[in-house]
């Protein structure tokens, strides 16, 4: 091979360029497989800076590739910051800034996780229908218009809450229009926009405490308390939770609550106190704050509908796609009453901070087509699978342990003898079983007379993937106690 | 065609089913199009709850299709809630939730934009880059672990933080590693993260009150007051802020600053400055915070390096896509020092509350294969060329006029005589032309001893696409004042 003097400006007349052992992918287009190779090379610190590379036409050559593809990847890695071309010195590594040394041992985020998961609160991540959606994600980005780039509307985009009023019209019998719908991040970011930060929608001097289930979920009090919000607890019997309490609380105006499957006991509320919570709501000015978080799984019979349909002024209903489809999407709404619309819209600003647009096509087409119902019935016949599991399994194994919750969600409740959900707990976490007890969700200021405790477990049934289910309920069964 | 009596469940003996007239569009699967065609028809009010519609076999002969197809359609629309069948009563169209009427005026999420847009702040919506951002989202989406769809971590996904810990260190001069890096959902978010809500990273009583820079950005501003937080704003020179003045101002042990380049008045701290704030921050035991917002978008020379790069554990560093990609993407990142990195993730959460794992996925596939790099170029390219035109336009129609500020960035800075600018953007108003004065940017509490006041107007020459930038251009020199 002649080298001709200066016949590439980043090459020195003498290359006294390093070899350069590469290993590329037999497929790939040659130039970004090259470019990725050589990156990694220097990531990895195989390729320090400063290290002065070959002349690209013998790296062509070492690699069977065309010169033009080494001399165009040399010349985009340029570009990118990652080589130096500096005349007579040849092309080397950029001297980079060089990575900062951790100075003290970092948090892995990569946790190791249980042996087997029956934690409550997650759909069956191995199920997310990412064909599906990626198709829906190319229809949605290649016929939205220029502006879908630009700066978003804090209400969400309007092809996403007109796909949703339909879908929560006919799935929830919501009723309500695209204009009263808030695109947000999930149910946390709604508590958020509603209670916290310097100026929540529902200030404190209005709100007064916030009635809540006996029994609910530890993070959202937690949320809650952050925000400086009082909570007064609902006991709650075999019909839900007991609003008939309402009228005994004067200074509560507004309610949170899960009417459709009561989280984490799993009854849905009664329907004569549906009405009695709605009635309270109007005579008391209030507002009852609706949370559906998996409204869609339900077993043996139709749906429980939203209360929110019994009276759209007083419901604000809330609703995301992190049990139906996945809590890593981070896109959930709110139906708002018409009256608070303009104040939840102020509190999230004067532009979209927080929900990708992109996502909110791509779900609003994915409803459209009905790819998201094809999805949900998809899901449901496979919970309910699953349930049936965990039902027949313990008919089997533990035929004295009493569930329940079982007619919708992702989860149910197995009951225990008082006394003994700790050492129950306990017996699990040696066998690498992780789950939750009942006493995790209680809320701390409810009495014993108001409501006594129940020992009991809260049995998660969508966490694992398929092929380690059975070894979960096999785990199950093993820990729970004997009959007495 | 015969009827047989009870030959399908949904179909009574005798149909009375409506005639229904559909316009199926000649492409599509057939079952596709006609659900979506009955969809349309009962969303639009043409087909009103109750209806019956014609036997799945009339529809079929009537409309050239398979009666299977028919057949499929409506079973599938029964299932998805829009349809109901009954035996002995056909397919009717479901009862449902009716649309609450409007019970007044909505604003229209849609406002009629101005007739020529040069405000600052937005990147060309219309090069958004599709086909490469659905590529990428095609392959990161494919080879994601299927814990990616499960909850997310809060410091972000690690993929996204390796490619930004590469990118930062190549492209801005960030010292860093994927463990210092937190995924937001913005600028405004890291803002509310470090500063509102009930427990802030930098809570009040540790951060003293907040040095900003004398012209910045209103939202910014109002964020932080509404935060409770007091602001000192620092004069600007030619050097970029006076920095200096933070010797004399002893409570102050945070300071807010864009040193790459000034919001708005556009020109790089000085080097000298640079130093001297990285000092006061080391001897006041205080934190600067660096506002790269634009800091790829340099057109004459090498890009200005983060001041993140003198002292990692001194500078928190923020970043976005929102002008190197699009603002409706919604990813934001914080290089936050390794002291505080907990606190951020405390302040975020147990777990991912707000950026889209599947988005993260995409974005550090797409810096990775150097599809990010290829975007930036383009783009600077771009802004390059739109600059150039501007200031050629100036050059031949309004010569007298200073133009600052254009050495980087999406926007530049015109100079006005003293007292004109509000005229000036009267007649810009007139003229249907959106831009902003400079007096908007001006922090309140700047006397004119500290810095006398300029009037001029910031121009976003990125914003108009292509089409409409010559009659924006125009529209401009036309309502600039005469020479004096």
């Amino acid at each position: 091979m002649t080298e001709t003097p200066g016949a590439h400006p980043t090459e020195p007349a003498h290359p006294t360029g390093n070899d350069l052992h590469l290993d590329l992918p037999a497929v790939g287009g040659r130039r970004a497989v090259l470019m990725a190779a050589l990156r990694e090379a220097i990531r990895s610190g195989r390729l320090v800076p400063g290290t002065r590379l070959p002349p690209y036409r013998s790296l062509a050559a070492d690699l069977g590739l065309a010169r033009n593809t080494a001399a165009e990847a040399y010349a985009e890695l340029v570009a990118e910051g990652w080589l130096t071309a500096r005349q007579g010195s040849g092309t080397t590594v950029a001297e980079r800034a060089a990575p900062v040394p951790p100075t003290r041992a970092r948090r892995s985020s990569v946790r190791p996780g249980p042996v087997h998961d029956l934690r409550q609160g997650q759909p069956d991540a191995a199920s997310f229908p990412r064909t599906a959606w990626l198709a829906a994600a190319r229809r949605a980005l290649t016929a939205a218009p220029n502006e879908a780039f630009g700066p978003g509307d804090p209400q969400g985009r309007r092809e996403l809450r007109t796909a949703l009023a339909d879908y929560l019209a006919r799935a929830r019998g919501v009723r309500t229009d695209p204009d009263r719908i808030v695109v947000c991040s999930g149910f946390a970011h709604a508590l958020r926009l509603l209670f916290d930060g310097s100026a929540p929608v529902l200030a404190p001097a209005e709100r007064g405490p916030l009635a809540v289930e006996a029994y609910g979920l530890g993070f959202h009090r937690g949320l809650l308390a952050a925000a400086g919000v009082a909570t007064v607890p609902l006991p709650i019997d075999e019909q839900g939770a007991r609003v008939g309490a309402l009228a005994h609380l004067p200074d509560v105006r507004t309610a949170l609550l899960t009417p459709a499957h009561q989280f984490p006991t799993g009854g849905p509320l009664h329907a004569g106190r549906r009405a009695a919570v709605v009635d309270w709501a109007r005579g008391r000015g209030g507002l009852l704050l609706e949370d559906d978080y998996d409204g869609e799984f339900r077993y043996d019979r139709q749906p429980v509908g939203a209360v929110q349909g019994l009276d759209p002024e007083r419901v604000l209903y809330l609703g995301s796609t992190s049990k139906s489809l996945s809590p890593a999407l981070r896109l959930g709404w709110m139906v708002v009453p018409d009256h608070l619309v303009d104040r939840v819209l102020a509190v999230k600003g004067e532009r979209e901070g927080w929900a990708s647009a992109l996502d909110q096509l791509t779900l609003a087409e994915f409803i459209d087509s009905g790819g998201y119902d094809r999805h949900v019935r998809r899901m449901r016949r496979r919970y309910r699978d699953r349930r049936d599991q965990l039902v027949a399994e313990l008919a089997t194994n533990a035929p004295h342990i009493q569930v329940s919750g079982i007619a919708a969600g992702l989860h149910a409740v197995l009951r225990l003898e008082p006394g003994t959900e700790r050492s129950v707990l306990k017996a699990a976490a040696y066998r690498g079983l992780a789950l939750d007890g009942l006493a995790d969700y209680r809320h701390p200021a409810v009495t014993p007379e108001a409501m006594p405790p129940t020992d009991g477990l809260v049995v998660g049934y969508a966490t694992p993937p398929d092929h380690a289910y059975p070894a979960a309920l096999a785990a199950l069964c093993d820990i729970l106690p004997p009959s007495a």
